[in-house]
């Protein structure tokens, strides 16, 4: 017979290791931005090409928009750490869903090495979103608009406005959240 | 009175002076383009502003092409050094043309600096297309279908196939024929 010590003892080593098995939810997760800071070289490379291709067919077809769907006069470090990261978010989900629907075969092979980063990041955003905290109205109204200006746009005028929006999506606002409080 | 020997020495002297004074017009313009090997950072900024600006406004209006004026399935090393020359100078042309008619108060701000520095390209490749040697017939043919088929398209279209060239001009074109027979 073990006495009550040892049992005791046991019982906490036998806890500790079921903790460190199964770790909860939110201690597996956590927010890690900082490696976006910069991109690197090959990443935006990869974005440029798709781009270059983009810009030589593009005006071949009917891209015409009613507004300019991503368009905000303010910047994104205006706004509070954890809004900058739900904006960035939603215009990640919404150029990931176009991306992956581009139809001509040309373009879409170049698109699959920048769809396979985004979704990288996307996952990442995400790790940093799990905590609801209310938006600010600057961030309601902008995100309003967009879901109710992109559902009047033509798959034609989505498309374009997502391929020129892309540069200004991972160099300014994906950095800005990079930096957490230090984008100023 | 002057003896023969100082008379001849008088007139040689100011046969020199006069033909140093008024030079003629080939000793006058020489050929010089390897400046354009790399564009200062400065000028490659200021085209950027503007095509930055572009592309924020451009899906707002109706820029759809017939068919991509700028296109051409070969690259500007696969013609002799002059016919390089020959081609860089006619889109040049064209480029200017395009720009300093674009309506857009925005816009045509921005492209004061750009156009200052085209036109100073301009001057310089006019400098070296003095001579007139017979084109190949793969620029030939270039030359009539860019001339017939810019005459069918928009000015929202040349608008937009000029600023989205502007790039391939500057870093492929007029860098292939600043490195003269070096570029391979």
């Amino acid at each position: 017979m073990m006495n009550v010590g040892y049992k005791v003892l046991l019982a906490l080593t036998l806890w500790m290791m079921i903790t460190e098995a199964f770790p909860k939810g939110h201690q597996k997760t956590k927010c890690h931005l900082s490696k976006y800071k910069s991109l690197p070289p090959g990443y935006l490379e990869a974005f440029k090409k798709a781009k270059d291709k983009f810009e030589d067919i593009m005006l071949l077809s009917d891209q015409k928009c009613r507004t300019r769907i991503f368009h905000r006069n303010w910047k994104v470090k205006q706004l509070s750490v954890h809004d900058r990261v739900i904006l960035v978010e939603k215009e990640m989900n919404v150029t990931i869903n176009v991306l992956e629907n581009v139809e001509d075969p040309s373009l879409s092979e170049l698109l699959s090495k920048p769809l396979e980063i985004l979704i990288q990041i996307r996952e990442d955003l995400r790790d940093c979103t799990r905590q609801t905290l209310p938006h600010s109205e600057r961030l309601k109204n902008w995100l309003q608009n967009f879901d109710e200006s992109k559902e009047k746009e033509t798959p034609g005028c989505l498309e374009a406005s997502v391929i020129l929006n892309l540069f200004r999506l991972l160099n300014e606002d994906l950095r800005c959240i990079a930096h957490m409080k230090v984008c100023v």
